[in-house]
């Protein structure tokens, strides 16, 4: 697969720690501190119309065969995003579905379109991340509350010419339920549905144990990498750029303190944007493409956690 | 791709159109007339329990190398179900992500399952979908709160050997989200959010306009049908099955009407279930199957419709 088209959109609103402190009753200090999140976006429209503006940059006028939400909070329960953003971008008749692994979505999804194009099912994908962290936010818990954002991007793969070397190196994915309470919206669905009485305002905002996760996580995180770079008989040196979820400020330093990458090969932008659940990972690469960090070629090494818990460690050629 | 396991879920708790009458406002003879549901089944356990009893007898004993949750509505906003579904199954480490289509996903999962089993990144999927559209019945809404009930099922699908002649031998997928508001529960993400004030309770709920439904799905049903059997050089007689979505007893009854299908041809459960969301088709599918209509090399029409409005049209050699 080929990457031939990428599209960000962040919402021009910007809340700074500052602002935030007063609203979660925590320092400044702390808030950059505990989260690295200097600023986040707070988006005043909705998701659909986020990942439409995302998605027409990305497009530049072409037309997609598949329309892949990634998103990790919808719109509404149903439809799924994907109609939404069909509707945004007049795409009337073009197949459009979600993919859902919360904050991995974007990695399950590349990987489904990289299925798709090698058999030839479709030969152009539009992959829209949407997310409105902001309105989930528990301002009861601090640390969650400092960390999330708003913001969305997008990406147009397509299969490249058998001369090119763009491609998806290596893809794998670990599903760990053991984890499954550690980061959790538990109402919205049917098990504490919007109407029952013992569904507490708290069951609709984003909660997450972020020690727990990473002591589950990192260990595991540093085995995949490992089996990557083994499979694929390179070193860290030979990463172009490590592309990992924004997540928070200690999960992404892991790879540098662990994961033995230097400062430079880290892409890091938690810090203007918090983390913005799905989108975080596509606006991190959308980003740096922009910052003239990716040339063709480049081996990008897309990783991270998402809710569940799960792990995905990618190897894209790009 | 071959399925060899599947798996079923039928909540013990009938609810008849009798007992339903008395709460809707509406009488026995108007609800069958209306939707054919003579009677639907009312779950008392959540769509992961359910889901994972379907997903054992789909197993007996095997292990899957993916979990693909396919449901219409999940258990709570994050994780995504195919999570709890892990959980219950005792399957930590197996990568489980979901797919949205509502009522499409089963389908969606299935190419989808298809495409990664083609590619030999995974060998043994286990698709589930598992809903309870009880607890979304709007009372005031008497058509919709008549046709929806609670079911789950599963299958397990494998790469058949090369001597094989099981396979998807045809799938297609439109989306048209000019009907995006006939079918939706409009709360539960970002647009209406729980926490809002100016969120209705009826917004949690699910809404359904059966009528534009049926007149935007019906002639490009009829189309993408006739477009099918042209690709594959067969006449309707030519088709062992066909398993619609089973949406109300109207869209059923249309296969025979305007598809030119015999009676005998029409899977038809919704009498007995309701229409359980994305786990009708698959539920349709494996009665039929358990009631010996199914045998190997049977060409089944699997199609339907879903919220987006979403039309898809699936031929599957069993």
């Amino acid at each position: 697969m080929k990457i031939t088209g990428l599209g960000l959109y962040l919402p021009p609103k910007v809340q700074t720690a500052h602002e935030l402190s007063k609203i979660i009753n925590k320092s400044e200090d702390w808030i950059i501190t505990k989260t690295g999140v200097k600023e986040r976006r707070i988006s005043e429209i909705e998701v659909d119309q986020m990942g439409a503006i995302a998605a027409k940059e990305a497009l530049d006028g072409r037309v997609p065969d598949l329309i892949l939400n990634a998103s990790g909070v919808s719109r509404q329960v149903i439809p799924d995003t994907s109609v939404f953003f069909q509707r945004e971008l007049k795409l009337e008749g073009v197949p459009a579905f979600s993919i859902h692994a919360t904050c991995l979505s974007f990695l399950v999804a590349l990987k489904t379109a990289n299925e798709y194009l090698q058999n030839g099912t479709y030969k152009k994908i539009l992959i829209i991340s949407s997310d409105r962290g902001s309105r989930g936010r528990n301002f009861n818990e601090p640390e969650s509350a400092a960390l999330l954002g708003d913001g969305a991007a997008a990406i147009f793969v397509e299969k490249p010419n058998s001369n090119d070397f763009s491609s998806l190196e290596y893809w794998k994915m670990k599903t760990f339920s053991s984890g499954a309470e550690f980061t959790e919206v538990r109402g919205g669905g049917t098990k504490l549905h919007p109407q029952d009485k013992e569904t507490k305002f708290s069951d609709n905002l984003f909660s997450m144990d972020g020690p727990r996760i990473y002591k589950l996580a990192r260990k595991k995180i540093y085995k995949m990498l490992i089996e990557m770079l083994k499979n694929q008989n390179i070193k860290q040196k030979d990463i172009d750029l490590v592309i990992p979820h924004q997540a928070s400020i200690t999960a992404i330093e892991a790879y540098i303190l662990y994961g033995k990458f230097n400062k430079d090969q880290v892409v890091n932008i938690i810090s203007r944007t918090g983390n913005c659940v799905a989108a975080s990972l596509p606006m991190a690469l959308v980003t740096a493409y922009k910052d003239g960090k990716i040339r063709r070629g480049d081996r990008l090494y897309l990783t991270g956690t998402g809710a569940g818990l799960s792990i995905i460690t990618a190897l894209l050629k790009f």
